[in-house]
């Protein structure tokens, strides 16, 4: 599952509500070359990477998904991913539109949600509370600008007002992904079996 | 919506439960030929009209869809649906794959789900408890495996166990269903104007 949301959109507060409200949700680390955040550990909210790492990773076909933002470089490790896969868990991942693009393309069974406060003051709002520069504000609103261009690409859209309210939507959108025709072939084709073999 | 399944498949109890516990759903009655059954009601359950009647609606295009089912004609009234959409409410259609189709084509934002019993034992259980003969189980039992095949049409597959979980997947089905991107352009919007206007 792809999260993407305009900065201060609020997607890492709701990952981690997600991630510890329901246990099939799992963080696929991202990596980044950016400098840390106080309060971030190296390995749980990224993997930070000098530049020379980064592109060794790249250029080594080791990411599923990278880009640049705002200077600096973000990008998913396949193997966090198939990590998860592979024990039924659903990897969750917080990225930006262009990523969300080369996961579907990767992954077409990758379920896209874009997230949206519920106007722009509460945006604003947000972007101030982390005593970001004016500078920075007016980049990360233009940004915004052009990933809502890029919407309809999502499959769903949540609106961020209430958090739990936000965090329920998104489990139930993995419930009701599971009933998907396109992920329930296995139960179909063992009802057919049954018809096929029936004698009244 | 649409709800589909082989006959015993459920789908008349599980509407009946949906439109009583759920407010938004109402059943878009549809018009056939067969004979009425007892308990039935007329305008209720079906129009109940004669053939002469049936063919003079459909070659007038007053029908959504029409099927003929075990030797009886079905048919949506386009009328019945549309009064619903008006008033804001979620028509439920209860009719075959072929109808399905149709209306999908008609309308492509409608929602369609594939009704499976969890077993076949309980297909047949539920068809044997209706009293219907051994020739027409058979006949039911057929057309089951016709369409299983075409299963994969539908957007979702929901197995109707226990009758109100079955019902509960429908109603969320449809509050997912109305966060789809495809269905929200105008909060998205809203937003990108908010974003235009702004000056920090």
């Amino acid at each position: 599952m792809v999260i993407s949301a305009p900065s201060g959109g609020g997607k890492t507060t709701i990952r981690e509500k997600l991630l510890k409200r329901d246990k099939r949700f799992r963080f696929s680390v991202t990596c980044t070359t950016r400098p840390m955040r106080p309060g971030e550990v190296d390995g749980k909210d990224y993997y930070f990477v000098t530049l020379k790492e980064f592109r060794r990773l790249r250029s080594g076909g080791k990411l599923l998904e990278w880009a640049s933002v705002h200077g600096n470089m973000y990008g998913t490790p396949v193997k966090s991913v198939m990590t998860l896969l592979k024990k039924g868990l659903i990897p969750v991942m917080t990225i930006d539109v262009k990523g969300a693009r080369s996961v579907k393309k990767i992954f077409p069974e990758t379920v896209t949600v874009f997230l949206l406060p519920p106007g722009l003051k509460t945006l604003v709002g947000r972007l101030r509370k982390r005593r970001e520069p004016a500078a920075n504000i007016r980049v990360r609103l233009e940004t915004a600008k052009k990933e809502i261009k890029e919407a309809s690409f999502f499959d769903y859209l949540v609106i961020n007002d209430r958090l739990s309210e936000a965090v329920g939507d998104i489990r139930d959108i993995a419930d009701i992904e599971c009933m998907k025709i396109s992920r329930k072939q296995a139960e179909i084709q063992r009802f057919g079996l049954e018809l096929l073999k029936f004698r009244l």
